[in-house]
């Protein structure tokens, strides 16, 4: 249980370099953030990979050595290969660890292990958001109050589509008037899967220590207990006899 | 509620053509049998489809007026097209529903809309399955008792590489030592799945009163009450009033 | 599938009688509205029972012909005896379709059905709510758009003490900042349960279109497909040879 | 993390006294073996606790101090006092972890935080049980591998009167020809509740070392993140504004 978490923190990284209001927030990157934060809730040992490294910097031996990957992606979805959406998508069936941040809704990768759009309602107004924990036992929602409010932040309201959450540990309230299931776990396979809902990129919502305790929560997690593919296994003998065909 | 519900039977439709022993128990393909099950439960009316078919008789004029989709495939999965994969899909987020049967586990429908590989462990030996109700109050349960028999199925064990069921309605004994969820029910997007194990080409299993009842409870629990896609929905306007930002 | 489902509407059926401001709502009860409701929907048969009728209304003999019963009870919970809150739990068991609606949340019946306290947050400050929809793919959702309104209501909030539901069908959002599982299904041993937020006594809620249609899809989910009880079940004999204890 | 779980071994404790059979396999009882399991997997201060003890060894304090009980009764279910259940089931809601052993199935404190009978079907008979591990990648599930077996068990099938559980972990294989849902999962309030089948008291289950194993695994799991009762909040004021009424 003492050895570290191997963490890699994904991030498509261009917001942050074309606006300069993104900029502003996070000049060197959300992942420089949420990897600093990471690093400081313990436990874990934490690298960082964006999407115009070679490979998306999710090289085979990069996957293989990581135990859960934290994503974020926007703008550029469309620019993830296939062959890199298809080697995390085994990777989390083996048992690797996912947290989905907000706009990664639309990733490749979500869908392909949600099996449905990601659709959902949208407003960017600035509005106030409060998060609600209905699950207060589970794990993710250790050390998180009865709720915990972000000032300013994008509306994602329902209908989410996603398969029914396993569990669900958050809801989201919108000034605007919207709900939604702002903290949604999955397995898929062997691997265990977090959405949570904020990090628009114009706040500075990753630096906020709600999010960052949920975002370590959610690591805990989700890391693997065992790390093996379910295998199409051809038994020609059976295990107890099986009388003749009449 | 009268509306008859529209299923279309698909069936892969090349074991029959090809080997003997299957084309002996079903002369005219598994569709056949399986559509007259259906026409002859009652309150539907039913077409079929087949692989070699142009468009393997999935053209968006038939999935538009298909209410429930069967699916029966093995042998030539890598056969369908990925257009009409994506076109199934799509359907079935907008609330068609899908009954997948037996081989269909590993077919790219069923891959896609589950996010997971399918895979099993089989064996082909003729042995006796058990098939238990363990949700006697389920709708597919409906008329179905404690549990029945197949004489003969070529075994389906776990671990079975799919998401949790949303309801698990059947497990199956085999009598050579394995257990399996062979009933079991998943929502994606507003389209309702049913997976149904029994079918193995070689064995009349779907001459079967019980396996006929199940898949036609199967067909009424998973047509519609609604078809319509989830939107990505922008909402410029708030519902409700938004402070200006300090 | 012609046959109407037998409904008993039940209702404590005091604040009517001793509180004017309710009583200028319901005159003839809460039940009497919703009896109304349900008979206007089609394809049942409805009867009312209420608290100060002997045995509450519910004899064995009711509860027998009854195939969901819907339940408002809040200011007297503690009146309604045990012995028939047991009746209850045991018809609900083997079959019987249960709706709990609004403060039903502390309902004994409830509670023993659930496990859990039913415990909650609430304010009772007229306002706003709007109720979403999550399964718009559900039948209870059938004919309900993307959200309704209601313009004032009593608040109920997350932490909602519940086994977290099967299926979630509605959240509701309140002006006053708080959220809530506001449409939630379980199934306990062959019964269907439904629990539906709205309806405070001061409101004319049970008067609105939207939480008639609600009410209404969900008695039709909630009836039963099978009655019968779970039994514990001595088998003496072996169905599959065992070889002698070595 | 490094703080022990504090584990609270309860046994009815009167087979052992009673039937030489059972004394035989488990001179000092059950709970004495079961007990020193989990000393042997550390990170865990055992107790144990037996009906025959003031309070069955279960007073306030020691719940207090008990991350997780464990639960094993069979022929005195009626002897436990209500007083006592309703504490262990106030507990569970708070977050304390609870593991219900074999014939626990039909225990009070089970069947209050079900709200099912937990009625089944059995046969004693000695045959072979098959244990199959459905969900790989589940904590509980930890080092056990595609499945184990116990040579000589007393034999549950289904169907099992068990709300549909969060998690299933466990399918068991039986000899005679039944299937049984043997690991199972849930929460109640902020409580973990993990029921585990095998153990009947004429075997030397609880010595075998998978089944040790998977019940050490279960007090990891089930142990609690967060203890604190759920409350039913009145917050007189709201947290946004309510404009007012018109």
């Amino acid at each position: 249980m003492s050895t570290p978490i191997r963490v890699t923190v994904w991030n498509e990284f261009r917001h942050e370099k074309r606006n300069d209001k993104v900029k502003a927030v996070y000049p060197d990157g959300m992942h420089a953030v949420i990897a600093q934060a990471l690093n400081a809730a313990g436990g874990m040992t934490v690298r960082t990979a964006t999407l115009d490294e070679p490979e998306h910097g999710l090289t085979p031996e990069v996957l293989a050595e990581t135990d859960v990957l934290t994503w974020w992606g926007h703008t550029a979805h469309g620019d993830v290969k296939d062959e890199v959406v298809k080697r995390v998508q085994e990777r989390v069936l083996q048992g690797m660890g996912l947290i989905v941040l907000h706009s990664g809704h639309h990733s490749k990768v979500f869908k392909a292990l949600m099996g449905t759009t990601g659709n959902l309602r949208w407003r960017e107004a600035g509005e106030k958001e409060r998060i609600w924990t209905v699950s207060p036992g589970h794990p993710i929602a250790q050390g998180v109050g009865e709720y915990f409010e972000l000032a300013h932040e994008e509306m994602y309201g329902e209908q989410f589509d996603v398969p029914q959450p396993d569990e669900l540990v958050f809801l989201s309230w919108f000034q605007g008037g919207e709900v939604f299931r702002s903290g949604a776990c999955w397995t898929r396979g062997r691997g265990r899967i977090f959405y949570f809902r904020p990090g628009h990129e114009t706040y500075p919502t990753f630096r906020d220590a709600n999010v960052q305790r949920v975002i370590a929560n959610g690591v805990r997690w989700a890391a693997p207990h065992a790390q093996q593919a379910y295998n199409c296994l051809h038994v020609k003998e059976a295990m107890e006899p099986i009388p003749a065909q009449t």
